[in-house]
């Protein structure tokens, strides 16, 4: 027998008493079942895939009470022909200009129109100041770089209100993979870069190569499947190791904003994390690394203290890096 | 079926392709083989396994050229009857009066005498510092708190001679679990902290409740056992949850200089480090977490890039919390 290969034995993992009796409870849910993606030409599976997801995933939010516009007020914009929320808090302090541009999740497939606007005010309300969510376009109509081209013209737009650092970009999975697609690319065409990135269990190598993608699978109850469909579907025939594809294998020594990454320890992205914490530091930038214990992809859920501290981490981290700085006192 | 019961099915994890051709190397060697542990009250039984452990890591250390003095100056001292290695880079610039105190890995039963004189000397090789490597004393004969013990007897004979913003503690392991327990026993006896601590895959929580305990158990090459039987040796009869034995159950809010943690994506002890971290940054401590893709415990046996990439983030983290102060200049 090959020693190289790790024969790892079957196994029957109990809910971790490690976490709060919240995490527990999401634990304890055992597995999200998850429906084989579709054929990649099979164009009208995909978009039933997508719209029974979506209407899943928003019933989700909606039941465990996170879709609820409280406190925030809520626009319909069009930037440049691209569809945005723009969030802003009731209470916001009048010289805090800053804003946090939310780029969504949902393995690039799904996560688009209603669920985009209630994702749009749940970060919102994590990072406590104003928000723009890109609802930007996915395949199978607008496979890469739709969505990265979408981003970059709402990062544009921004850039002719804001000064680069009254601005901070991050987005969960799929949406850690576009902030830090978008940053390569607005780099790259000499725009000026954000005061900082917040890669929250990003994808980032979708070649799915990173260890956790094997080590982790079976162990994480919400990505279950190893199957690449969904990556294939956004490359649209791209080369997967394209940096606007795979960002971990972009220079990022020639120029990256300071950068919070988070995962949890069963998270199947924890490799893509840890990997672009290592690289970013390799390039002598400012990057911090979050683990949560047990935590699965996209951690507890949004709604478990393990979450909320996170959460005050990703507030700290904007208020280090992308301070309150009032136009008039300049 | 309990849904809450995790079904992992067998699997079969290859090497990966995300570290070094010599990170590599050394994950494709498999797993390491460990005997069973002899039962509790089985003294000659731990002897024997305690002195063959030993012997076979310091042909592993000597056989990868790691134990090799060169550059630096070894004394064997006794402080106030403890044995102590002092190890002085010969290359150290004579202002420098930082000292770094080393606490020995081991499972609290093997790595001293000869093998803490060779890991003394590595650890002294990668912080780049005078170094003092405690040979504290050790189970079957001493349990705890003999360990806990002298490593204070060994800090305060430090304090003698140094600003605490002089000392920095840290160990690997066993060792980490050694330098946590010291810093909690110091402060709780209301001597002075160190500037700074740093705990490599440490072991926090004796009881081993960490979910990587279970879910990394069969991945990690090296910790490749659940058996509890070295720390119950290490405990002789003490409550496993006695924050001197499992610091991850001190209150770190009563102060806790910053501090390093890191672990690997494999390691058996990836909970403990993270928890530890989530700790200390909820109790307001300076604290930072690196994991290592893919890296088993005790990371990739010191001899990969990735292992001089941490030693290069020891090495900022002590410059950054423990810089160079000449006394001459006060």
């Amino acid at each position: 027998m090959d020693r190289a290969l790790l024969q790892v034995p079957e196994r029957t993992i109990p809910v971790p008493t490690t976490v709060s009796p919240e995490a527990q409870a999401v634990l304890a849910m055992g597995v999200t079942p998850a429906p084989p993606y579709p054929a990649l030409d099979d164009a009208q599976g995909w978009r039933k895939m997508i719209s029974s997801t979506d209407a899943m995933v928003l019933a989700m939010f909606s039941q465990a009470g996170l879709t609820s516009p409280d406190g925030c007020k809520i626009e319909d914009l069009t930037v440049h022909g691209v569809p945005v929320f723009a969030v802003t808090p009731i209470d916001l302090a009048p010289d805090d200009e800053r804003i946090y541009l939310d780029i969504h999740g949902g393995a690039f497939i799904v996560g688009g129109g209603e669920v985009c606007r209630a994702i749009a005010t749940m970060a919102a309300r994590k990072v406590g100041m104003r928000l723009w969510s890109v609802d930007y376009r996915m395949p199978p109509e607008h496979p890469y770089p739709a969505a990265v081209d979408d981003c970059l013209v709402v990062y544009r737009a921004l850039l002719e209100e804001h000064r680069p650092e009254e601005i901070v970009i991050g987005g969960t999975s799929a949406g850690g993979n576009l902030t830090a697609a978008l940053i390569l690319r607005a780099r790259d065409e000499g725009f000026p870069l954000p005061a900082g990135a917040v890669l929250l269990t990003p994808a980032l190598d979708l070649t799915q190569s990173g260890d956790s993608f094997r080590t982790n699978l079976g162990v994480d109850t919400v990505i279950t499947t190893s199957d690449p469909g969904a990556f294939l579907l956004y490359a649209g025939g791209h080369d997967l190791k394209d940096p606007y594809l795979s960002p971990l294998f972009g220079d990022l020594s020639k120029g990256f904003p300071p950068t919070l990454l988070a995962s949890g320890t069963r998270d199947v992205l924890l490799s893509d994390t840890v990997r672009m914490h290592r690289a970013l530091r390799a390039a002598g930038v400012a990057a911090e690394l979050h683990v949560l214990e047990a935590a699965p992809h996209g951690f507890f859920r949004g709604r478990t203290p393990e979450d909320r501290e996170l959460d005050r981490e990703v507030r700290r981290f904007i208020d280090e890096y992308c301070p309150v700085r009032p136009r008039s006192l300049e």
